[in-house]
């Protein structure tokens, strides 16, 4: 039973339910006819076997809901003249946002080869899910999406961060009841706790209950409507309810939905935009309750079908084969009368696109789903004003990410006008010392306010909850639709989000393939807190793995880097925050750290990748007896405290000192586009002489990047290998055994000759270990000699 | 203002108030004293710099909160006897629950040298957070504790996990309003559709509203209280809202309230034990409203502490240098009147001690928080029940995993009474092919039913949700506490919970180095649906690196399998359901795979890890030309169809097979308890020939667990490189070159002389590559002499 929602739009006349039925009616048929045909599109003859595709893929069960929201919103959108984009949660439905592309006309202006007739109904039908044609989801390829629907989660994120600073932009997000089973869509519900009435768009989620997943009822479907309904009050939502399984009765009582729902969201945003109000408005929201697989097979071979999760995927699977299937699927696709929604041509007819908008307006071609297409220049002041002096290397000391703070703060002011930049954390942006940005923009708020709170912003653009797949989910919503940010995170806990931003990469790496897609800006992580410096939390926190997980994805999409200092971290940042459709993952510590590099010296640095520190080697050009290599702030210092140990007791050695910022430069050029020829390798590291690497996190990842090197079999890596605790920074060294005493021991061990010469340097190294773990046993702090250490050159 | 709660139990005496009070202050006064101090334990002497430690570290805000839980908890477990586990959500507040124990005894018996007097209060004090101590929040090495509170989500869902079977136990579960927005948790709340009042426990949520995380207030603590109750309605629970800042007040108002919760328990438990009742119940929980930090200091500086985000860690920072923090961190601890609540041995007075409850049944005592010592051996069948019959080496085709069914669904069957083992898994257990533990058990549901679902049961222990958080929380919460289970996922989706197995590796590494924790059943992964074989859903779905993420994890704790068919599949899994302590990651297909081993050459072969392949090599036993190498079911199948290519092309070539399914073998002894001894691998790999490893992952994970190998630079790796789409399952292989003809031409490529020799090979090859192209555009299938090939010896 439908129910009627209150709304002054008039109710619908017949024959505007006519139109929609007959657009709903052509989009269903498409959306089974992708899944089943490969030839006779209009149905034109008899179905036959050689008619249907070989292999039958696809999921029917959630496209006729989403056609039915497509239909939808069609109408609102040309009756209103809205900009609206809409995020399809069940993006298992491809089938569905598919037809509706086409049928507006957006797919052929995409794809001019499948044109909006026979023969291009023809080619939609049989690329559908086929070998080099489209996926089955709604994926890159879908004019209009932003939002892969595989592995469900984060569409009503992805909806927030579209919102967010389009104050003219609905975005409607349709929410699948398997969907919302998950976590991440579960804590996103609360994003009405951060969404601007004055200068973001609106959300208008759609939970789509259709009851079922592949085989099962969903939670959401079987609570009593008394239940749902205060959990969704609960979120901050009015939720307006829509139930049936006639479709006269639902597009009337859907169109009443949508009506009351647009006038209630046009009516918060002129409160608050023109009326200064600024009490949090509970946003109206759609409950849909239609049956899974509506309008197909009732029911196959004797059981029910449609209604149940029988109709997830393929209802009718033996079609080829059967010829009662066949015939069964022949009559579901003729019930649509197809004759009656196609001109002889296969072009919809009138009715069917009388509601359908135009231009820029219709779904599948508005450009906040090419985000790239409005994307500006984030304006990046000159990096001089941020550095810090650098009269000697190691000199003095600052915070790198309180330094970085500064530049960000500056980029935060100055796009005050523009709004077209957001930095996300869990909680955290003082924490990781970038506080200096509520000098120019407080945190995101509209939850309550108490006096005694701090930098709590109604119109903030720092976003602040303790849920990284919040953070991550809204900053890939607003960067694909062309605006900028940076997420950052506690090192260990971005592993929070491994499977987004896999599906964020795969995103990229695909849309990169499409001509049509412009460049959207890079996510970019800033990754502190990290592995070295958890004093405080210990093991639970240590965790430098996020490298390694993003490195095995596409490298036409991924970089890292680890710069060693506050100048190379500038340098970093300017790069990443410049750069478009990466992924830029940034290693920087918090904690006070040596400064190296003057900012010139970092520019050129970062420019090369890695390179020498000639200021720190003592190899004089020349072929050098072993290399120190460093990556990331702790093992810098520590290779150079090791060097400095090496001038004293083996004076004679001839040191070479090696830093990477960018780890992807270690792979071979084939690997990677930043990877290094082998004659630049072998001309940094050599073919044949020990490298020990000093490596921020799991010391393997270096073998990895480096296995196809000719100096690998010379290649020492130390890094983090899990013994971690809560303890002192140099305890932390000395566990993994990164540090400075037992690199001097390895470059011992491992220059030829000198295990025996040198063994009275290898036993005071020894020893200073020794004397290290009775001090903090003792003490429960470091060696006054480790803490006081400087850089003497 | 603190609201009563309605109880027929009798309302608290003064004197019980008095107890109650005396129990948390003192309580309080450890916690502080953890953080503070590292002498003068209980302040016999004027509080001096000497006293405090060097370095300040942990968390106070929450401490208070989580004391008075505790303090109250002792005194309804005592007053009903109940057996009760509390799971300590913000379990940053180490201090507090180190308190608890302490003050029971518990913490002694389990180390003695901590001993409940006043030497034993200052190692109490000195090893929180100190280097060579404990850990600033609950973790492994804390009594009671499953949970280790640092990376917040997950307290929920182990507490379900926990009393899942577990009929006698409340278990209590404390969620932070920090924690209370990540997804995990949020997706938690619906636990109660899972839980089984007749054969489960009950989960006791309190929900601590201290309003602030580090930075921020939260958003659940910033809702009106009407809209809160509504979620948390929403949620399936009735809740008792607790409030204010005045002790006795609140004393008296939390107790009413856990007796309100606790009556209500009771009677829900025996209408549906007793009188058959079967409507789902609303479970009642506490919403404690306190202040953070209470009972700290009010300001410091001028400025507000308690109360706000700056009670979140060391509220006093500079007090071992600034005489004025000095003097107010004094006034601060004697503020609990530390001298009425120990005698001067520093025993906790009679007192303070009256609600604590005795032996097992307190929480730092409970066994089940040390589950091992509850758990009985899994009742395994013979594997040759359950066994493919193969009388020639891929002469028949099974579904790996539904053979693995018929096992499980044994299991299941013999642990009716039990009720040991669960199976968890998002919504695929059937689409995995393990339906036929549908016939042992159904699926776990309290949610409303309808007469077209199949196979739920209100007394199930399969589980399936679309939330892999809560499969993996649910599951990790059963194993802590002693029984078995399975694991089963989507690869690809897998990692969505890549950083709960971090912290699940991280709690059992720590775990086995503490002599009194026994052993828990392995947390199993059985990973299917795997990267080859996603020809419904694409790239989306296609991802094979956790096997790359846990391997980077601790190995004594990490295994790594991927059996090449149904047989060996069995042999695996009888050992993982067998093992203790360990994370089993079992990569397996559901698709029909050729039946390769007999049940005894599985068993030889899985005990050995890695081995010759006789029956498809040609070596004959001696050095080979070549070794083809494989791991995983489809690269297995491409280089037995590639030997098969080379024994008809280059009949004179010797080749051996190799194929590998413990992933783990593949690392050096010293790096890995499984690891191979370099002259066994050398044996089986050889020094210096090329060794073409088809892999069924990332490639160069091959190369991260093989560097250190004497072959390793004639090692070459094919795998998966991120060349995915909706396509058939050959055109996957082909994709990533993976597939039989390109291994053939690797095999010509690497071996010295074939390449000219066998010249016209590779050109036959290489056409047969281009003949699939052409095949599979025309008719989106696979090329018949694949699809219909077959191992012909």
């Amino acid at each position: 039973m439908a129910k009627a929602a209150r709304t002054d739009a008039p109710a619908l006349t017949d024959e505007e339910v006519r139109a929609l039925d007959a657009h709903w009616r052509a989009a269903n048929y498409l959306a089974a006819g992708q899944i089943y045909l490969m030839a006779n599109p209009l149905l034109t003859e008899p179905l036959a076997p050689e008619h249907i595709k070989p292999r039958l893929l696809g999921h029917w069960g959630t496209s006729p809901g989403l056609n039915l929201v497509y239909t939808h919103l069609n109408r609102v959108i040309g009756a209103r003249g809205l900009d609206a984009l809409c995020v399809w949660g069940p993006g298992h439905g491809g089938p569905a946002v598919l037809a509706g592309s086409w049928l507006e006309g957006s797919y052929s202006e995409t794809y001019p080869d499948v044109s909006r007739d026979a023969a291009g109904m023809g080619r939609l039908f049989r690329q559908f899910s086929f070998p080099g044609g489209v996926p089955s989801h709604v994926a890159p390829e879908t004019p209009g999406s932003i939002h892969e629907g595989g592995e469900l989660g984060y569409s009503l994120a992805h909806a927030y961060g579209a919102a967010f600073d389009n104050p003219g932009l609905l975005v409607a997000c349709v929410v699948g009841d398997g969907e919302a089973e998950t976590g991440p869509l579960a804590a996103s519900w609360h994003s009405t706790k951060f969404l601007d009435p004055v200068h973001d768009g609106a959300v208008l989620p759609i939970l789509h209950l259709n009851g079922y997943k592949i085989a099962n009822p969903t939670v959401l479907s079987r609570l009593p409507e008394s239940e749902l309904d205060a959990l969704l009050r609960g979120y901050g939502h009015e939720p307006l309810h829509v139930s049936g399984d006639d479709p006269d009765t639902v597009h009337r009582a859907l169109a009443a939905a949508f009506d009351q729902a647009l006038d209630t969201i046009a009516v918060m945003q002129r409160t608050a935009r023109d009326e200064g109000v600024t009490e949090r408005v509970h946003w109206p929201m759609i409950v849909l309750r239609t049956p899974k697989g509506w309008t197909g097979p009732a029911e196959v071979d004797g059981v029910p079908v449609e209604g149940t999760w029988r109709a997830h995927q393929v209802p009718l699977a033996g079609v080829r084969e059967n010829p009662r299937h066949l015939r069964q699927l022949e009559r579901w696709l003729r019930s649509y009368r197809p004759e009656e929604l196609f001109d002889a041509d296969g072009r919809p007819v009138p009715e069917v696109l009388r509601c359908v908008p135009e231009g820029a307006r219709r779904l599948g071609a508005t450009p906040h789903a090419n985000g790239g297409l409005l994307t500006r220049e984030l304006p990046l002041p000159p990096l001089d004003t941020f550095a810090v002096p650098v009269d000697a290397p190691g000199a003095t000391l600052h915070e790198p990410t309180r330094v970085l703070g500064d530049l960000l703060a500056r980029v935060m002011n100055d796009t005050r006008r523009s709004r077209d930049f957001r930095l996300v954390g869990p909680d955290e942006t003082a924490s990781n010392r970038l506080q200096a940005v509520f000098d120019a923009s407080g945190k995101a708020w509209q939850a309550g306010t108490l006096p005694v709170d701090e930098h709590l912003d109604r119109h903030g653009r720092v976003m602040e909850v303790l849920s990284e797949h919040l953070c991550q989910g809204w900053l890939e919503g607003y960067l694909l639709t062309g605006r900028h940010g940076l997420f950052s995170c506690y090192e260990a806990f971005v592993h929070i989000v491994d499977s987004m931003v896999n599906q964020h990469i795969k995103w990229l790496k695909t849309s990169r393939e499409l001509s049509w897609r412009a460049p959207v800006p890079s996510l970019n992580y800033l990754l502190t807190s990290h592995v070295w410096r958890q004093d405080h939390n210990g093991f639970s926190h240590q965790d430098p793995g996020f490298v390694d997980h993003v490195l095995n994805k596409s490298p036409s999409v991924v970089r890292v880097y680890l710069p060693p200092d506050a100048n190379t971290l500038l340098s970093v940042a300017d790069h990443i925050l410049r750069s478009r459709d990466y992924v830029n993952v940034v290693v920087a510590g918090k904690q006070p750290c040596f400064d190296w590099l003057t900012m010139d010296q970092a520019r050129a640095h970062c420019a090369r990748g890695a390179g020498t520190w000639d200021w720190a080697s003592t190899d004089g050009g020349r072929e050098p007896d072993v290399v120190l290599a460093c990556a990331g702030d702790v093992p810098t210092q520590e290779v150079l405290a090791a060097a400095q140990l090496l001038r004293r007791h083996l004076p004679a050695l001839a040191v070479r000192v090696v830093n990477v910022v960018d780890m992807t430069r270690l792979l071979r050029h084939e690997d990677h586009p930043h990877g290094m020829p082998d004659f630049e390798y072998d001309g940094l590291f050599t073919t044949d002489k020990p490298v020990i690497f000093a490596y921020h996190g799991y010391p393997w990842l270096v073998h990895r990047l480096a296995y196809g090197r000719a100096g690998h079999p010379n290649l020492h890596v130390r890094g983090y290998k899990e013994s971690g605790t809560t303890t002192t920074p140099f305890d932390m060294v000395v566990r993994n055994d990164l540090d400075r005493y037992r690199l001097v021991m390895d470059v011992i061990d491992r220059v030829p000759g000198l295990a025996v010469r040198a063994a009275h340097v290898r036993q005071t190294m020894a020893d200073a270990r020794t004397r290290h773990r009775a001090w903090i046993t003792e003490h429960g702090t470091d060696l006054p000699e480790v803490a006081d250490w400087r850089w003497e050159g």
